[in-house]
């Protein structure tokens, strides 16, 4: 490294300093395991009244821990429940049974999310010196949300240059954007990402469900990657 | 009006719906008036750690009665005080004297700090179907926070436009965006705002100290436009 600006002010750190958005969830999994190859890792997690929300965060802890990151920072976002309209934070609208191909916005859709997580993670990477935020958005093989879009991050880049002081230089690093989940499996698995700790059902806290929108999309992931999905899972359809 | 579009849902409303986002300082309450002219108002606030959250909220609801608005959404962003980094919320950090022809950014600075409301506003916008969201943000004639430039709200913008359905349409509107302080309380005054309801200091709660940032900006303000504020002040200064 040659940019020691770029470095934490704790002296001890070797490599610049990155938050990773980390939910617990396999994606997230895999972006914190390619952050760690060149920067120093902070988890941020976001608790924002989420069916599953006990779970992912332990699966928060556990990849921390696999990764030996203490720099930690958990973030009750209760407005997300107050205002509703989404089937992750209002047990009233139903989760949406898992179709994949189709095209239209699911009922777990929580809006703008991805804008208030980022913007609690620039705040924070202010405050402690980092340049990098990584988010483990995914475009194309996903459920659709407008705010996973890579043209969303790419705006919100913009945002964040003109909303921070002059000499901060703060940016989004989205490096599945355009994988495939099976892709996004194999990374992991060529890395030695933890996948057994990261849980991504929206529905189920002990057994994953196996047939909302983000286990149907992770194990056809892991199905058409070829490699066993180690997770306890309540029924394991088959994806095509 | 032309289009039933942009209505509520309520069906009693004769106006579109506005998010006004309604701190219960003087810019906001001015901001509230115009907004009320052509809009249905919805009001929301944020504490966040401020050491007048108390004094705030009160004229919040203050504002909130004189104007009949009764969709209001106060929420908690305890996540600003858990990062801390300003003195606006760490009682270890200083609320710096006002210096009027400082040219650097001021101790009260949250890092990031619209990016964080204005994401709260978009999320509860696109449940309750308002299409624009006031804010009273101030550029020239201002504490010089990077978060309150007419270019920040402008990517903002093309940031809630990448991130929400595609059907949505939801645009910051910041009507005091380039007016000095005394052309705030004229217009305040012309349009009947209630300024008497509204706090500034960022310091007391029971008494406005008249040397902080805001309250410089506030009386400096009031003495240009050549009106008496009838807010409690511990000590009056005259600002040039």
């Amino acid at each position: 490294m040659d940019s020691s600006s770029q470095h934490s002010h704790s002296g001890n750190l070797t490599k610049p300093l990155a938050v990773v958005l980390v939910s617990g969830g396999m994606d997230s999994c895999v972006t914190a395991a390619i952050a760690s190859k060149e920067y120093e890792l902070a988890f941020l997690h976001l608790n924002y009244g989420q069916r599953t929300e006990r779970r992912e965060l332990q699966s928060f802890h556990d990849i921390a821990s696999y990764y030996g990151v203490s720099r930690k920072l958990v973030v009750d976002v209760q407005h997300l429940r107050q205002i509703g309209g989404s089937s992750l934070t209002d047990e009233h609208i139903e989760v949406t049974k898992a179709d994949l191909n189709r095209r239209d916005i699911p009922t777990s859709y929580v809006p703008f999310r991805n804008a208030n997580f980022l913007s609690i993670a620039v705040s924070w990477s202010e405050i402690i010196g980092a340049n990098k935020i990584f988010i483990g958005a995914v475009e194309e093989d996903s459920s659709g949300y407008p705010d996973c879009r890579e043209v969303f991050f790419q705006t919100f880049n913009v945002v964040i240059a003109t909303g921070t002081k002059p000499l901060t230089d703060i940016t989004i690093e989205t490096p599945l954007i355009h994988l495939k989940k099976n892709e996004i499996v194999q990374k992991g698995i060529d890395i030695n990402a933890p996948l057994h700790l990261s849980w991504s059902c929206y529905q189920n806290e002990e057994q994953a469900c196996g047939v909302c929108d983000s286990c149907a999309l992770r194990l056809r992931g892991f199905q058409r990657a070829g490699v066993d999905d180690k997770i306890p899972y309540r029924v394991k359809p088959i994806y095509h």
